[in-house]
């Protein structure tokens, strides 16, 4: 049975608010399109759309924007030869993209949040399920070991930590991508008594500045940041399970990017 | 000769325009007190207030705000021991804060640029000052020479790199604090021909994709971000030395705090 992109896209807002503001979008692509093959990554980057096209697939369902930019602006690209020649492939490939970003933030549980919850096999662990974070109750494990386990389970080559890390941490607050900023993490080390956050990433000035204090005043306290692709990316690989179960007739493929950066 | 924290903040926001909206400001403090010291810091964190005290300097000059926010928003933390901890220390010890942020940044060159070239031994290299980037022309080498000479010179663990890291680099955009988002570095690379950006920190999904995209296009461009504090810090250490020079009377102190992140 054929299914076009328009088809694929209503099953992932389904349950969305169509009246929320959001930056979810097919560009390009026609809803009419017959589907071939869906990607599903955290980034439509150079090479998961060669990989795509490769793959014969010519839908892509990525979490964040094509062209480095949450609102998906352009016009200082205006010029940028790496923007040309991405967009020319994509133009050239006649690929479909559907930004996929709020809708599955909106999802409760919050669907990346779900995925990485998964990966890490923690979903039993869970306590509360809020709009931007999860509770968790861990069997107590230093924040080096929860960082090790994470590394492993994830598949990452490392992950930034503040706090004293032989800290045993049972109470953990996990906030996927950018929600790593004061306003989000910061109300769970007080409100919600967790020992420790983990989060993708967020601004140093804010939630990490936090932590030091709260350390040198003596208080086990403690931040993991995973980086925000190694937070998210998950989520868009459940997704890929998720969609190769309820549509069983097209080819469905996870691309894992490689890493934005390396440690030197 | 006394000096009041008054004449320390006029002689700090000589040319700064003052019809411009500023996040600097002297919160706790009197512009009356008399100065016992100084203190200059990135951050007036727990760990540089007590030191500022055990110094006997009664006035800090720091970078970044004393509660985790941009704006100096406090709303959120509203019962939080750590901050009460933290309010409590500063009204008990009488000692001033100024915020200095905007007017250093908008002295031409910016005044924490400046301490940052410095720090490095760079400033002959310099081609070009912008608003928020130099751009600076120096013996080609490869981009992980120059990551060593950077965590050498600042005193720093690791730096986090994008890019190919054997690539030869000479023309680098520098970009302090917050400024390595896409919007302020991605331009270094299309307009000003950069091979390499050296940034504090920026949102994952903007600069560090560009980048990915570009190696994979097989262009010579890479990404260095030290740190945020990292980046700034070495300008509030020049701005020390700047303190004692204007105020030889009175003991002026750079405070180095702690990283906030360690790698694991």
């Amino acid at each position: 049975m054929s299914r076009t992109i328009g088809e694929i896209i209503e099953w992932l807002s389904e349950g969305a608010d169509p009246a929320q503001p959001t930056v979810d979008r097919l560009d390009p692509g026609s809803r009419e399109t017959a589907v071939t093959g869906i990607v599903t990554a955290f980034s439509a980057s150079q090479a998961v759309i060669e990989r795509a096209l490769t793959l014969g697939a010519n839908f892509i369902i990525s979490h964040e924007g094509v062209y480095y930019s949450h609102q998906g602006e352009t016009g200082l690209l205006h010029g940028d030869p790496v923007f040309m020649e991405k967009a020319a492939l994509i133009a050239r490939s006649g690929i479909g993209i559907y930004r996929f970003h709020d809708a599955i933030h909106r999802y409760r549980p919050d669907g990346i949040m779900a995925g990485l919850l998964r990966e890490l096999g923690w979903e039993r662990y869970v306590r509360q399920q809020q709009p931007a974070a999860a509770i968790l109750e861990l069997p107590a494990r230093s924040v080096k070991t929860i960082a090790e386990e994470l590394k492993k389970a994830l598949g990452i080559a490392y992950v930034r930590a503040a706090g004293d890390l032989s800290m045993p941490c049972s109470r953990i607050g996990v906030l996927v991508g950018y929600r790593g900023g004061g306003s989000s993490a910061i109300p769970l080390f007080h409100k919600e008594k967790v020992d420790l956050v983990i989060a993708g990433e967020g601004p140093e000035w804010e939630t990490p500045e936090y932590v030091k204090d709260a350390v040198h005043q003596g208080r086990s306290t403690a931040l993991i940041m995973l980086g925000h692709a190694e937070s998210e990316a998950p989520g868009m690989k459940d997704l890929a399970d998720r969609l190769t179960e309820q549509f069983p007739e097209l080819p469905v493929y996870f691309i894992k990017d490689q890493p934005v950066f390396q440690i030197i």
